[in-house]
């Protein structure tokens, strides 16, 4: 059994999609923390009614080092096998990066390499694209630059609006990602150069 | 009826996918000419067959104004309608973009704005996407970035090497690009700013 962290921001609906994978028996793993920087992050109500132990760790006022150092002395606590950031939206320095090499994933809604940064759909969506989706990787130094573990097409339909085409990304969000956590879970994941084989 | 030029470099199976659907009657459009920079291109024998005028307009020893201008009158003698570029190698200067304007398309081997350039199946082999595909679009200045009209995903498979991703993908250009051709011979394409609408 891998202990898995949950880094989140905000609403946490992926951390939920991985939590019903969990308590489902289809992840190899357990959910040993629930970190947030934002002290209102719904995210962090999910983990609580899952029973999940939660962490507000704010970013003000301190430096950035500060600030994950903060987060790094939880997950050593708990011995964390996997850091999972799911709509964790600040760019963490390459100390950080550094020392979770290749335990740190991250889901980006949108087929990269395009559209990296903070907004996947509406940057799909403006650019006039046909086809989306969202991405699943492996954090390294760049912005949304890691190893690819998954990609999910989302076709754009005629008739879409931005936020339909979003609604339907997330559908598929919460399906890639804890596939991915469980693919890691299960030691499936085999990185080579820039790519990520899957093993059978 | 839609007076179409294919401009060609090489092998033409894009161009044989075209030729296939007039043949059937599933575009509303007459091949008119196919135009090669390649004496030797093997597409040329592929019009040829169907019974399509064929030019080669080799561009060494000359300037590329003067090159573009041989095709234009080719162009203007036919009174051409839609300009198709498959596998057309060279890339074309604002003279000729700006007097084709919304009347000249383009199929990438890759899900644009990822993957411009020449190589698009490698490179996104080489990324490590999980997700490929293929993009046809209006041609405007720029490499690559016009309006977008179709794009196809192709997802990349555990077992695929870059030979049979690419196989894959080739068949879905054959699909995708006649299919643009059919839209716009039909009147169904909107260009509004970046955006291709698809009219019922």
């Amino acid at each position: 059994m891998k202990n898995i962290t949950v880094l989140i921001s905000g609403n946490g609906t992926n951390l939920q999609a991985i939590i019903d994978n969990v308590k489902a028996g289809k992840i190899n793993g357990k959910i040993v923390a629930v970190i947030s920087n934002k002290a209102d992050a719904f995210g962090l109500e999910r983990a609580k009614k899952a029973d999940i132990p939660t962490y507000f760790i704010g970013h003000k006022g301190i430096t950035r080092e500060e600030h994950e150092q903060k987060i790094i002395d939880i997950l050593e606590k708990e011995k964390v096998d996997l850091v999972v950031l799911a709509g964790y939206m600040r760019v963490l320095t390459s100390l950080f990066v550094g020392k979770y090499k290749n335990r740190l994933i991250n889901i980006h809604p949108a087929l990269l390499p395009a559209f990296p940064g903070t907004d996947g759909y509406g940057d799909t969506w403006n650019y006039g694209c046909k086809v989306g989706g969202c991405t699943v990787h492996f954090v390294d130094e760049g912005v949304d630059t890691g190893p690819i573990i998954i990609q999910r097409a989302n076709e754009i339909r005629e008739d879409d609006t931005l936020e339909t085409f979003k609604q339907r990304g997330l559908d598929i969000e919460h399906q890639a990602l804890p596939e991915a956590v469980k693919l890691f879970c299960d030691d499936k994941l085999k990185i080579e150069g820039r790519k990520v084989k899957i093993e059978k």
